[in-house]
């Protein structure tokens, strides 16, 4: 009999989620009724929600097929498929800001809000929660690694102020090469060369038979396919909508791609995450906080630097300063709370406390 | 026969502090025939090091008869009682930079000064002593959270520089609400849900008998009353002579606050710590010199912000650049130093040394 | 028979690095045949890397005739002898801004590419490999010392712009005292009072004979002074051909000296840490790595301060923003990795990737 391999972690149960796919069809008809863009904009997000958790399900059953090694590269690169469509679409229609901006709030919607919350809901049941020390080190220190390609250019930016600004995008796309490469070099880590730190406790996970039906092939890829294009469709519908809600809900772009698109964005992930941490495996908890975080940053981010430098839109690693600070300090927090391996719910209330901060700040912000 | 509750940390000997109540009769003296405010100055601060040692033996000794709960709340709450009582005379007085410096100095007064001279002092006697690694994680992260939220307004004031400044208050009110939250919680996680990571080792405490008197009730709620009139009295003084102290000594108001307000307000703890490092008790020393600072950051300065609220004074979580760096240097060194669990000689002389430097750049700033 | 003190790290085979000897009188005979000085600067450069290793070998061997405790100092002193030497010659010079590349390169080329290097050479032979934690962690609590000590003159400068710079050399002095003080310090803790953390696993070493042979105290003093006066003749010409050199070949002073200058006088260091780690010597090699930082930035660089107010050079601690937030960055990345015990082959990777891009941004930089 085929084992099941431990990568399946975004396998959720759908019923609850399926019905949210109710707003594919409710959105295609406002946008073609011409309806509020604000309308739009709210159902296009919530349809975008069980389609993100859809494509990761069915990335995992279509990864099962491929075995270990290009399956777990399959999870790796689709498991953020739905933020890439968004901020690919994104840049297509020219805002950089809003592309910026929810990779900045995927990275710290992960960081603070995924694992502050899954944190805090395992703590509530368990007193200490324990986790692989060194997974989740070596899961900070890309953090670190990606906090610091974003420091740089930023910096960089401020002191050559006045200068042309020829060598700033060689700078970016030479910083994106870097990440894309420790991108790879990470996956090589985690699934060859010490892929046994990432296996958790097996027994466990087959106990409770967490998805129990295996999808063929077949089916996994053409939900992969269908639940890709819907999403692209979703997308584009959310991104011609972004300004006019922002203008009417008096927010800026930059909130609404930081904490509004990235929760979108990540929705199936949070539950997952959550529910993972509530049975007490916090090992996949932390890995789908921390792993997602590393993906945007250092898949995501230089894929979509590299796309706007092939059609054409300047988009580049030069954050503003708020966001840069905002990942910096998520990331040093989490760096505290990670690097004992042990967990309770306070830490979770914490890092929920860094995001409420954080978002607060964004929503002043003019 | 009752049981000693191990909060009573700051008890100690009166004896030799108590001839510095001495210094209370003649600062009022001096204030009355309107001698030079420097020496009011002085000896107002001279007078507040026993008095704020005796608010914290009564409020230990009412604790006591309360119980865990309520007793460590009223520690937990009173243990700072003269920094808030200073802070809240120089508020309505209009020293908002004052108060904001003095609670700078307190934070890294507590990391830096009384921690550095407690784990130095201890490790001049053990060559390597042993403390809670957990509670201390739980200190520091908390400490870090601390300094984010200094950080965000700062940052945040910095960016709309230009911008009207409407939202600012709102931001530093809002933050402090979620400090104060923290604060909270962070009592719910020491006094109920996690304590036994606070109990330290009783019986090394008995055995030594640090304080063998038991005060009645009535006499710690008499001497806890007075010594809080008093400590007014004294600051009121202290506070009316800063500005001319600062201008006689050549010293900025800022420095003042900084090192030397933040020195006296800290001394009883600062002696009480040293003594417990150097009795080996490192988790009572690390406990007081990061409880205090967590008080003065999660409690103290959210409720001066309350207050400068109701009274109508612009008091807000807005520091300078130099004491939010201040606060965020101190804070990691700390990390650095507190996240193995172990202290050696040489760590406190760093804690010291990085005192030193900030005290200097405190000294030059114009 | 006397036993071999085991600070003798830098001992290594001269055969492969003795050819590089035949750059010195190249160097000289170019000099005097007023060639380009980019030929100058390069011979001059490939020079210095044997004399640098020749000059710590003979310290080494003296150190050996000496006993641990003044044999240490002399280790600790005259370890980065070299790169002082440079550092004078071009202060004399009055290049301050190469004098305070070469000391930021040679901070972060030790923390990013040394023990990048040594690191991921070590772990593409073994899985993990282990260290001493609690000497590791006194080494980075030191860079973080020696971070905050060039964070907070340059922020004191930031703050101050406008006001008449009076203090500002004096705050840069003072600190240079505290540093000095600490660097004493640290070798009272590692040669005196907890040497044993320093000592490494004795067997190993003597089994596998590194440099089997023992120089006579006369040979080594011969060797170390004559490699001494060469390196200042190199130095001198090094120094003298940078302006040049710079010009020609497109770059600026200070990414000359952050990489170049840096490299050069590193190799020594560098070749012996990737040999000590591919022998599995982790201790060794970190020791190299962290410790000649230490040494660079306690012991080097507030040498140079005071040379600076002797001869009349206003050398001071006020470096750029970038290396200030290259050399924090550079320590923030050690501390991640350095503070478990552990290494792998990803965290050489990551750190040799936040060379890179700080070294692309140095490049780039006007």
């Amino acid at each position: 009999m085929k084992k099941r391999i431990k990568l399946r972690k975004f396998e959720f149960d759908l019923t609850p989620l399926s019905a949210m796919l109710a707003f594919v069809p409710l959105c295609i008809l406002l946008e073609m009724s011409h309806a509020d863009p604000v309308w739009i904009f709210i159902t296009a997000g919530l349809a975008i929600i069980p389609l993100a958790g859809l494509m990761g399900t069915a990335t995992e059953h279509l990864a099962e097929h491929l075995g270990a090694g290009i399956g777990g590269l399959l999870n790796a690169t689709f498991g953020n498929a739905a933020e890439l469509i968004i901020g690919f679409i994104a840049l297509q229609a020219g805002l950089i800001d809003v592309v910026k901006a929810s990779i900045t709030g995927s990275i710290i919607g992960n960081i603070l809000l995924v694992l502050g919350a899954s944190i805090l809901a395992g703590g509530l049941k368990y007193e200490t929660q324990y986790f692989n020390r060194t997974a989740a080190s070596l899961g900070v220190t890309l953090l670190a690694l990606s906090t610091i390609s974003l420091i740089i250019p930023a910096l960089f930016h401020m002191v050559i102020s006045g200068h042309p600004a020829a060598h700033e995008r060689e700078l970016s796309l030479e910083i994106s090469i870097v990440l894309f490469i420790c991108y790879i070099l990470s996956l090589i880590f985690s699934l060859r060369t010490h892929k046994h730190l990432y296996v958790g406790d097996e027994t466990d996970d087959s106990d409770e038979a967490i998805g129990t039906e295996t999808w063929t092939q077949k089916k996994a890829l053409i939900v992969l396919i269908a639940a890709t294009v819907v999403v692209a469709i979703m997308s584009e519908f959310l991104v011609g909508a972004v300004e006019h809600t922002a203008r009417v809900l008096g927010m800026t772009e930059v909130f609404i791609g930081v904490i509004l698109v990235a929760i979108v964005g990540n929705a199936a992930e949070h539950s997952t995450a959550v529910l993972m941490a509530m049975k007490n495996h916090m090992d996949l908890a932390m890995n789908i906080g921390i792993g997602s975080s590393i993906q945007i940053a250092l898949f995501v981010a230089p894929v979509l630097v590299f796309a706007g430098y092939v059609i054409g839109q300047p988009m580049d690693l030069v954050f503003t300063t708020f966001e840069v600070v905002a990942i910096a300090l998520a990331t040093w927090i989490l760096v505290l709370i990670a690097s004992d391996g042990e967990s309770n719910w306070m830490e979770g209330a914490q890092l929920l406390a860094v995001y409420v901060i954080l978002a607060l700040a964004f929503y002043f912000l003019p």
